[in-house]
């Protein structure tokens, strides 16, 4: 009852029970400024832009390829997955608080033709060629940070590059810069490892399933590689979005950097005002600036929607209302 | 055997094969650093300064507590902790991305006497009293930031307080101030949430266990409560270190922040110039700074240490070697 009490007093904070004329509406919050965002605030994701891995034990994980940022291996990627190649490997590795990691575990499986090899060392690009939108906050690592379509770029100097953020994508590879063909990919699982930036070819942003892999039990080998094979998650397929029969094509929209909305959404979540945050950050790191990305309603492919909340839990003490 | 080469070629780059007198020694890792730290440069932890979490199913989670920052916080989950409050209670949320949280799903369990109610609004500590070990690259939410035993500040005009980084912990609140008792408190599992910085009462650090937490399966109710309660996993006991028996007393130590290998760690972490890195980052965030914490040898609690490596893994195409 007392808990009860707590939360309605939460509630009363955004909005006093006697109803003035003058009564000021409640704070805008990053959920408010999205349902409140314009169709045309949103823009579709083109389907042949985006990977589908389906594990062979259910689940399904959407990444948005960023071709800008690394050509040679993201056509390898395409070319792995217009030519099937992943089907059947696995995930293979789960460091805690780093990477999930999948591709051919016993190394072994051909290449097929035609991909480039070795890929050139896309680790940046020439910043004139990638138009931010910026974030006005110091970065530990760049000059500058901001985001470019649904992706988080750092730049310094003439360079950019995209950021190691959570759910972003990228090419696993040996020692040697060329070594890294597409063949291994790798989602970040922890707090960035932005040490990675401009070292590796990063290629694209997890946009569904990210609960789904940060999840899956760590590896207990060297580099929290799966010491037993058995533990392997097995992957049933890797497709490009395009190649899917039309009902079951990822239909995704990402909050247009740019857009009235977006940057409402910026300086909302860069000054939180709503009930929980007694002292807005006045700053957002590039990793927490990701453009939302949501799927297109009426998605057949996506199933029926799972309620948005649990109204009896709206109350319970909670660190914040989520990100 | 091609990957086989590629693997042996990243070991000769960092020792070449034809020994030479004047051979330079290969470049020092994290890993290294920390190997060969002189005993003096760790210090123990008091167990009496940390919290053991053992979960009903197996598994322990302990918590290093940070008094300083917020002591009548640490005080009431001190006295929670003796009094056995928690134990029977439950991991009742997980939210990707954020945190995990635990403490009275029901919220119908008494309070023992003796906490104080409504605990202070202890979110920022005066930085006079916290000297700190600075990290002199810049920060996106503070104007300072550095370490101060095993823990990462933030640090703005005359105000210090502890970071949201992966593996902290902090009381859960309800939206007023003074409702975080210490009954609920949540660690954090994903990339910082730094917009919680200052806005509730941050009391320690994981350092054990977070590999169990960060992979238990993500709620599907609101705020990523367990929308069924038979999902919750049940904690059996919370204690303080030093209410363990002497045989299961957690024995750990720290890095010694100041010391030489914590400098020559921090240096050598903020530039990266083994192998895998081509172009170091010349920085590193406060949150990937945190001092290395390991378990004192020959502690009986801990059972037969797990191998650190499995050999033949060591070459696998790998974003980096870690952390």
């Amino acid at each position: 009852m007392r808990r009860l009490a707590a939360a309605l007093a939460a509630v009363c904070l955004a909005a006093p029970a006697t109803a003035e004329p003058q009564t000021t509406p409640p704070p805008r919050t990053p959920a408010s400024v999205l349902s409140a965002a314009a169709p045309g605030d949103w823009a579709p994701i083109d389907p042949s832009d985006l990977l589908v891995m389906e594990l062979a034990g259910g689940g399904r994980v959407v990444i948005q390829l960023a071709d800008a940022f690394a050509p040679a291996h993201v056509a390898n990627i395409r070319a792995l997955a217009r030519t099937h190649w992943y089907d059947g490997l696995a995930i293979e590795r789960v460091q805690d608080d780093y990477v999930v990691q999948w591709g051919d575990p016993d190394g072994e499986k051909p290449l097929p033709a035609g991909l480039t090899r070795p890929a050139p060392a896309e680790y940046t690009r020439a910043a004139a060629g990638i138009p931010l939108e910026p974030l006005p906050f110091p970065d530990t690592y760049a000059d500058r940070v901001g985001l470019w379509r649904s992706f988080p770029v750092a730049e310094s100097g003439a360079e950019a590059w995209l950021a190691h953020c959570y759910g972003m994508v990228g090419v696993g590879r040996d020692a040697n810069p060329d070594t890294g063909t597409g063949a291994e990919l790798y989602a970040v699982i922890g707090q960035p490892p932005r040490a990675l930036d401009r070292n590796i070819a990063v290629v694209g942003r997890v946009i569904e399933g990210m609960p789904l892999l940060a999840a899956l039990p760590r590896g207990q080998g060297d580099l929290g590689f799966y010491a037993n094979p058995a533990d392997r998650i097995a992957i049933r397929s890797i497709r490009l979005g395009d190649d899917l029969p039309p009902a079951e094509r990822p239909r995704f929209e990402a909050l247009s950097v740019g857009s009235p909305a977006f940057r409402a959404w910026i300086e909302v979540k860069a000054n939180r005002q709503d009930t929980f945050f007694l002292r807005p950050a006045a700053a957002l790191d590039v990793c927490n600036a990701m453009p939302p990305i949501r799927p297109i309603r009426g998605d057949a492919s996506l199933g029926p929607p799972r309620p948005a909340s649990a109204p009896s839990r709206s109350g319970r003490r909670a660190p914040a209302r989520g990100r």
